[in-house]
C-alpha cells in the first residue's frame, strides 16, 4: 500500500512541549504519533501512523498468544461494582481505580483489570474439567486515575493493555501455561525489538505467588532492577532479596554509651568509630489489618540499608501501612532500639537475626548500646528479608556482585493459584467428580507503553529508529527537485512506490511540496527504516538508499532499488 | 486455520433466558457469542465466536472507508468535559450521557460520540486549505446510559460504533464526500448480507442538516420508516413529511354547536356525523428555550393524525418541549380550538393551514365550532408539518401509497457544515488567505448493532445463518460414529481439516465427545455456512455436505470434499 504524506493527518513539530520530559515522549509529539486531548494529563489520541505502530504490536501478540492456544475475546470496560465487592477489591483498589454511576445510581469503574470479570465468567461456563484448560486474553483500553500522570503514553490513564486470563484444573497445567506464555512474551518482545529482561516481581495490589516482570531496559524506567552480571539471576528491587552474610560469634556483653546528640546512623558511626553497617536502625510503621485492628510495628534492619515497605507489609500480613507518628511511638527519637523495646511488634532483618554484635539505640534519650546480639539480648521476634538489595550485594545465586539498571515494565506473569476462584467459587468437577476451585493464572502486557519502550530503545538525536516489524511504513520515498527535475523525480517516486507496493512493501511517499531539507527531516524524526530518495542522481538512473539505523547512504540503479529495498528490510 | 470445538470457549444453551425477547439477542445468547456481565442489563461480554464476526465486520468497514480515503485514528473513550462545555452539548446531553469525576474532581464523560474531540484536533492541527479534505475514523467502544438497556446489542449500554469525521475547505467538496461515504456504507452493509434502505432522517441532538439513516428492514427495528413502492423515496416517520391535499374553498361562515360530553376526536365526529380527518385538535406543550424563557405552545393538527414532537420542536426552536399542565393551559380540557385562543402560541399543520372548513373546540366547555377556516376565521401562527406520516399517505415524491416497514438503525451518514467549527473556532485559511470555518461531516455505523440486525435477518427455527463474509468459521466438520467407525471419521475429519487450511477456509472442527444429534443441533445454531458430516457414508469413501442456508444435504466423495466446499462458499 502507498501512503502520500500530502493526504495523510501527520503534524509533525519541531519542538516538543515543554512538559514533555522523556524521549518517547517527547517524539511522539514530534512525530504526530500521539496529541493529548483536553488541558489535563494523562489522555491521549493515536493519531494514524501512532495507530500503525499499535496495530502492528497487536498482531504479533495475536500471533504468539494464538499460537499458545490463547482465544480472544473482549470484556466490558464498564464493571459493575458487585463483582469486585465480592471479591473484596472495591475498598482495596484506592483512589486509582476510576468509579462512576449509572443514571439509578448503581456503581460502576472503569476496568484497571479483568480478574473479576473472567472469573464470573468462568464459573458460570464451565463445569468439568473436560472444559479446561482455557487462555483467554483480549486486547483493550484500561483505566488508571493517576494521580501525576505524566511521560505520555508510559504513565496514562486511559492506556491499552493485553490482558490474559488462565484456568486449570491443577497447578501442574497452570505451571505448564505459565512457562507457554513466558516463552510468547518472551518472543512477543523479541519480535517489536524490544531488549526486556524477565525479573523475579512482587504481585502487589493483584495477589498470588509466582511472578514475573519483563522489564525493557531503559534509563527512563521507574522500576530499579538488580541483575547478576555471571548467572541469569534478575529481580525487582522490591523483590530482590540481600544475602545474609554469616554473623560474627562471640561478642562480649553489651555496653550502654552516652552518645549526646548524636542520632542519625551517620552522627552515631562517627561519634563511636563504628562502620554504619555495624549499627542497626528501628524504623516505626503503623499496620492496618482486614479485620479493622491496627498496630505499631517496629522494623530493625542495619543501619547502611533501606527498608523495603513491601516486604514488612507481606510480613506483617496488613492491608496498609504508614510511617507512625511521634504519638504512635513510645521510643525517643533518634535512639529506639530492641532491647527492651515497648509499645511496639518487632520485626528483624534477616542479617540481624543471623548474629553479630550490632549498635542499636538505648530506648533512652542520649544513650545508644554496643556488642547487641539477635537472641542473646533480645527476642528478634518475626524475622524476614527487610533490606533493599543495591548494586554490589552478593547475587543470591551465584555470589557476584550485582549491578543494578532501570527497566520500564511493558509485562507481566501471575500464577494466582486458586486466589480469585475460591472467593468468586469458581469451581469445576475434577475427573474423580470432585468439587474443586480452577487454578488460575494472569498475564498482561502494556501496549501502548510498549510502543513507548521501544522508542526510548531505538531513537537518536535525530528522531525515532523504528525496528521494521513495527514501522509505521517500511520506506519512505522522497522526491527532489525544482521544475522539469522535480516533475521527474516525482514521476520516479510514483512508479517506484507502485512497484514496492506490489511486492508487499509499505509506502509512504513524501508528495509534498517543500524543500528537500524539511523533507528529510521528516524522515529521519518518523524513523522509517528505509529511505530512497529520488533526486539528482536520477539522471544517471541511480537513486539513494539510506537505512535509517545505520545512517551511511548509497546510491542504487533505479531499476534495481525496489530490490534492493526489499532486501535491505529483510536482511 | 482450524479450531476444535473440544478446546473453545463455545457455551450454547438449548433456552436462553426468558428476558431476551427478540430473536437477535436470543440467539447471541444461544450461541455462545455474547454474555451479560453483572446484574443490570445492557453490559455484555464478546466470547470468542462473537468477537470473531465482529472483526469480520470490521474488517469490511476498514477496507471500504480506506477505500474512500478514510484514516484510522483512536481518540479517547474518556473525554474531558471541558470541550462539551465549549459546545455547549454538556448541558444538552441529559441522562443518557455517562458522566463521571476524576480523583481532582475535574469532568469527563464516557464519549457517546466524538465531534467535540475531532473538532479540537482539527484547529489545532489544520491552518491551511492544502491540509484537506480529511476523512477521520475510529472504531471504539461508545456509551449511552440508556434508561431501559434492552435487546441485547441492539440498545446496549456499552456498544462499538465506527465514528468519521470529514473536514473540508466548502460546500461542494462535503457533498463529494458525504456521496463517497453513503456509498461505502450501502457496500459496507451488502457485503455483511444486510438489506438496507437509507433514509431521509431527522438530524436529532447531533445537528446539522442533510442526514440519511441505514436501516435494516426487521420486524424487530425500533424505527418505523415510510417507503415507497413505486419510486426510491424512504424516509423515517419523524422526518416523512404529509402531503398536502389542496384545502376546499369557499366553506360558509362558523357555527358554533354543543357537543356536550364529547371531548375526544371520535366522540366529537360521532356526535356531529362527520368524519375524524374533518376535525381538528390542539396538542399543547410546554416549551424551555435557551436563553431560560419558557412557553406555552399549541400545535393544531387534524383530528385523525398524530402530532411530530420533532417536528413542533425544531417549529418552536426551543430546546426541550414537555406536555402542558392543566394549570399552563387556559382552554377547557376536550374544548381547545384556534378561534379565539389565549395564553398560548399557535403552531398549525400545513393541512389545516391550507384551508378547508374544520371542526374545532370552541374555547367553551360543551360546545364546538364547525365550518372554521385558516386565515379567515383565526391566524394559523406559524406554519408546519406536524402530522407524523402513515401508511397509505401519499408519495411526495409521486403520489403512490406510501408503505411502512420497521427498520433497525444500523448507520448515519450527516453533513454538519460548520456547526462545530464556527462554535470551537475550527478554522483554516482558504486558498485567497482568508480564515473560514471548516465544512464538517460526519457518519456512524454500529458495529455490534450490525451484528445484530444480521442475525434478525438471517435466522430460522434451528439458529443463526450467518452470511459467508460474516461467518465466525466458513465450514464446520462434523465426525459422527463410534468404535472404529467414530476413529475413523475422525481422522478422516482432521485430514480433510488440514487440505481446508491450506487453502484458506476456515474450519471449524467438532471433535466434541457426543451424541451426532448434538452436535448437528450445535451446527444449526451457530449457523456456519457448510457443514461436512463424516459418517457412515465414509465406507464407500463419501461424506455429505449441506449448505446452511439451503438446508438439503448432498454426498460428495470425500476427495473432492475440500474443493466442493470451495466452491460453495464462493458460490
Amino acid at each position: 500500500m502507498i501512503a502520500r504524506m500530502s493526504r495523510l493527518l501527520l503534524p509533525t513539530l519541531r519542538e516538543a512541549p515543554a512538559d514533555a520530559e522523556l524521549p518517547s515522549h517527547r517524539l511522539m509529539l514530534r512525530a504526530g504519533l500521539i496529541r493529548r486531548v483536553g488541558e489535563s494529563a494523562g489522555i491521549y489520541a493515536l493519531l494514524p501512523l501512532g495507530l500503525r505502530v499499535k496495530a502492528k504490536i497487536e498482531a504479533v501478540i495475536r500471533e504468539e498468544m494464538d499460537g499458545v492456544g490463547g482465544q480472544e475475546l473482549a470484556m466490558p470496560i464498564v464493571q459493575p461494582a458487585e463483582l469486585w465487592q465480592e471479591t473484596g477489591r472495591w475498598s482495596v483498589y484506592g483512589e486509582e481505580m476510576w468509579r462512576l454511576k449509572d443514571r439509578h445510581g448503581r456503581l460502576y469503574c472503569l476496568g484497571p483489570t479483568h480478574e473479576e470479570v473472567i472469573t464470573d465468567l468462568a464459573r458460570h461456563e464451565v463445569r468439568s474439567w473436560r472444559q479446561l484448560p482455557l487462555l483467554l486474553y483480549q486486547i483493550q483500553n484500561k483505566y488508571r486515575d493517576e494521580r501525576r500522570p505524566r511521560f505520555g503514553l508510559l504513565r496514562a490513564r486511559e492506556f491499552v493493555m493485553k490482558d490474559a486470563y488462565s484456568f486449570h484444573a491443577d497447578q501442574a497445567d497452570l505451571d505448564r501455561c505459565y512457562r507457554d506464555v513466558y516463552g510468547a512474551y518472551a518472543r512477543i518482545f523479541h519480535r517489536c525489538g524490544l531488549e526486556c529482561r524477565p525479573v523475579l516481581a512482587d504481585s502487589g495490589a493483584i495477589g498470588g505467588s509466582a511472578t514475573h516482570e519483563f522489564m525493557a531496559l531503559a534509563d527512563a524506567g521507574e522500576a530499579e532492577i538488580v541483575s547478576c552480571p555471571q548467572c541469569d539471576y534478575a529481580a525487582d528491587v522490591e523483590q530482590g532479596e540481600v544475602a545474609v552474610r554469616p554473623g560474627a560469634a562471640g561478642a562480649a556483653a553489651p555496653v550502654r554509651v552516652a552518645t549526646p546528640g548524636a542520632r542519625t546512623i551517620a552522627e552515631v558511626a562517627a561519634f563511636l568509630g563504628v562502620r554504619p553497617e555495624e549499627t542497626a536502625k528501628i524504623l516505626f510503621y503503623r499496620a492496618a489489618y482486614g479485620d479493622g485492628r491496627a498496630e505499631t510495628v517496629a522494623a530493625l534492619i542495619p543501619g547502611d540499608r533501606e527498608l523495603n515497605e513491601i516486604k514488612l507489609i507481606n510480613a506483617t500480613g496488613a492491608l496498609e501501612l504508614r510511617p507512625a507518628t511521634a504519638e504512635e511511638v513510645s521510643a525517643p527519637l533518634g535512639y529506639a532500639g530492641p532491647v527492651g523495646l515497648s509499645g511496639a511488634r518487632l520485626f528483624t532483618d534477616r542479617q540481624i537475626a543471623a548474629g553479630g554484635a550490632w549498635v542499636v539505640g538505648a530506648n533512652v534519650e542520649g544513650y545508644h548500646v554496643t556488642g547487641v546480639v539477635a537472641g542473646r539480648d533480645f527476642e528478634p521476634g518475626t524475622q524476614a528479608a527487610l533490606s533493599i538489595v543495591r548494586a554490589g550485594d552478593p547475587c543470591p545465586s551465584c555470589g557476584a556482585a550485582l549491578t543494578t539498571r532501570r527497566g520500564i515494565e511493558v509485562g507481566q506473569v501471575f500464577g494466582l493459584g486458586t486466589k480469585y476462584s475460591t472467593v468468586l467459587k469458581a469451581t469445576f468437577l475434577d475427573a474423580a467428580g470432585r468439587e474443586q476451585p480452577m487454578m488460575m493464572g494472569c498475564y498482561g502486557i502494556g501496549v501502548t507503553r510498549t510502543m513507548a519502550a521501544i522508542i526510548e530503545q531505538h531513537h537518536d538525536d535525530l528522531g525515532i529508529i523504528w525496528p521494521k516489524a513495527v514501522a509505521p511504513y517500511h520506506v519512505v520515498l522522497v522526491p527532489v527537485g525544482a521544475g522539469d527535475d522535480g516533475r521527474r523525480a516525482a514521476a520516479a517516486a510514483e512508479a517506484l512506490a507502485a512497484d514496492l507496493s506490489r511486492i508487499g512493501v509499505e509506502v509512504l511517499l513524501d508528495d509534498r511540496d517543500g524543500r528537500p531539507g524539511v523533507k528529510f527531516n521528516d524522515a529521519d524524526l518518523l524513523g522509517i527504516p528505509v529511505r530512497v530518495t529520488l533526486g539528482r542522481a536520477l539522471a544517471e538512473g541511480r537513486v539513494e538508499m539510506k537505512i535509517r539505523a545505520a545512517g551511511a547512504a548509497e546510491l542504487v540503479p533505479l531499476a534495481e532499488a525496489a530490490r534492493a529495498v526489499q532486501a535491505a528490510l529483510h536482511g
